[in-house]
């Protein structure tokens, strides 16, 4: 288990709802182009978790189901949720769980501007040399945690709390990765946002930790940004980021205006990586299940499709991730406004992959 | 105190550090131009609150100071802080303890695009109806209240937690002024901000006190965003914004995208305000102190000079506020490429608003 080697990998699928059946699909039409006839076997086992699920059964994600992911090498996700459900319980009761059960402590999520793509920046004022960064989201801790309650609800008196918990262990892990894959790129770059002079107690506790890590990565520079100030340089400067490190919340919102200046969700791919490879990583588009074209063959497979390269990356197939991403990139180039639907966009970059 | 007659107001002045002095000195020569030798007499007194104290004296907000400051009419601060103060010491030391303790439950910030202002957006394409809303800024509460504390640290067992206090009271009060500006506005359309799917016991308070504030005012729209949705709209769709309500954390984000899409944080304004009048409301731009053009007299004093007809507005003095913003409209309309120094550019706005 995510000790695959180069002969076989075996995927478990979440495809969830909406569109994610049908994203999904398509990322698994690249997977099997990139790995052909010469490459490892691929095994998919299909899981049935989400809104439909939850609706016929009330089941969210039973003991039994955790433990079968867990003999996987990785996991795709589609996409999870339905205006049916009530908000915060699939959230809080399948993707939170499966991020912290399996400890996806990585959540990493590229933003880079492909030739072809249209920004709502204004490109040629505020990023001449191009938008290409990526931001190493913290997975498992802070305001994410679930921890808080409500008191007197109802009542004119009623206080609800949120407790972020935030962990030396916790961040710790997060920053050492997030400075290793700043290493090895050409810049060598990380930037720390947070709100450290607000949230204090969490705030200077990931200073200290991206201090003390840093100490072990001379050749990485570093910067700090408040999370306010981060994302205004997103929209008028998003040049200067090469890795960013950030808490689990900031995280979320920063990389929702990285999808959007890199062209939108649609291209937004995500992998919630646990990089000790002791429990399978699980790969998902950024968007969500889109009920509003959801069975109309419409939605944008390519942030499920980069996922899938995403995935191929983290299970050591370096080679087949290199390639779907340069079909991607190829596709995009090509694409001019023209509308396809989503099995011609599988169909055409399944081809280039080859 | 904060009941002023026409005849008279009086503002306590912080001009702090940085820029903060500068910016200050024109927000004043336009608020006198404004009220000229007809308006209301002007009084002004000036304290010294900020770095500058810090490092002389220790001391951030003395309760005499604050008693002095619950005595005048309205207060108008440049900004706050320097480098060679540890963070936050300055923000939960003097900004938030004025915040909190005045009552200023509604932090307010337009977002407008003012012609001949330029954005980092593909305007014309993602905003070709413009960008003009306002967000309304919980300032009391929520995960800015300083709660929270770290255990073990310095140790590989450290922990620190944040929490978010969040009360009936203190949302529905500032729920209820949102729906008041939307209701008066000709869009009459107010979008809560929020994470009611992750942080659920905040969210459900939030999201049940807008459901039931709203049916008082039957005329007004009402959408919801999650905050990591909302600034993807914020950059790729600003138009479809009219008011926005939001909490204390969020805000600071959400605003500062504003802010940047508007032209940047020059220009923007903001004010804390107590609606209920009991104590006096703050006036501020959201900049810093920027101290690495401090003392050179670049900086923009446009963002302070919107503040001062904020101020105006809240003080009841309509006309002259809106011959502030006025005065500072025509005079973006006209400046190009041109630099000009701060006193300039007060002067050329103070030379419009007669
Ligand atoms: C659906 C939600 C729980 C999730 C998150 O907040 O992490 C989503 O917004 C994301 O970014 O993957
Ligand atoms: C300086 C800081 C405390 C403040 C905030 O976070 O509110 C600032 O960012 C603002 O937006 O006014």
């Amino acid at each position: 288990m995510v000790q695959p080697t180069q002969d076989a990998i075996d995927i478990a699928v979440i495809p969830g709802d909406g569109i994610g059946r049908e994203v999904v699909a398509e990322g698994l039409k690249v997977l099997g182009a990139a790995t052909g006839s010469t490459g490892p076997k691929v095994s998919t086992t299909d899981y049935d978790l989400g809104a439909t699920r939850w609706l016929a059964t009330g089941e969210t994600l039973p003991d039994s189901v955790l433990e079968e992911l867990r003999g996987h090498d990785a996991i795709l996700l589609g996409a999870i949720g339905d205006p049916a459900v009530p908000s915060g319980v699939l959230e809080r009761g399948i993707l939170l769980p499966l991020r912290f059960a399996l400890e996806h402590y990585v959540n990493l999520r590229p933003a880079r501007l492909y030739p072809g793509v249209t920004s709502p920046l204004d490109v040629a004022r505020v990023a001449p040399g191009g938008i290409d960064f990526v931001v190493v989201r913290e997975g498992t801790e802070g305001p994410y945690v679930g921890n808080g309650g409500a008191l007197r609800v109802g009542t004119p008196n009623e206080v609800a709390t949120e407790v972020s918990v935030n962990t030396r262990f916790g961040i710790e892990r997060v920053v050492r990765d997030a400075f290793a894959r700043a290493q090895a790129r050409p810049r060598k770059h990380l930037t720390l946002v947070h709100k450290h002079n607000v949230l204090t107690h969490a705030g200077h506790l990931w200073r200290r930790t991206v201090e003390e890590v840093g100490a072990e990565f001379p050749d990485v520079e570093t910067a700090y940004q408040h999370v306010d100030a981060a994302t205004i340089f997103l929209v008028t400067d998003p040049g200067r980021f090469d890795v960013v490190v950030t808490d689990n919340l900031f995280g979320d919102i920063i990389t929702d205006i990285a999808a959007a200046i890199a062209g939108g969700i649609g291209l937004a791919a995500s992998g919630n990586i646990n990089p000790q490879r002791t429990t399978p990583s699980m790969f998902e588009p950024v968007h969500g299940s889109a009920p509003d074209i959801a069975g109309r063959g419409i939605a944008d497979p390519t942030a499920t499709i980069l996922s899938v390269g995403m995935l191929l990356d983290h299970l050591g197939l370096a080679d087949a991730a290199r390639r779907v991403e340069a079909a991607v990139a190829a596709d995009l180039a090509d694409r001019g406004g023209a509308s396809r639907s989503t099995s011609e966009v599988g169909d055409a970059i399944a081809a280039r992959v080859g």
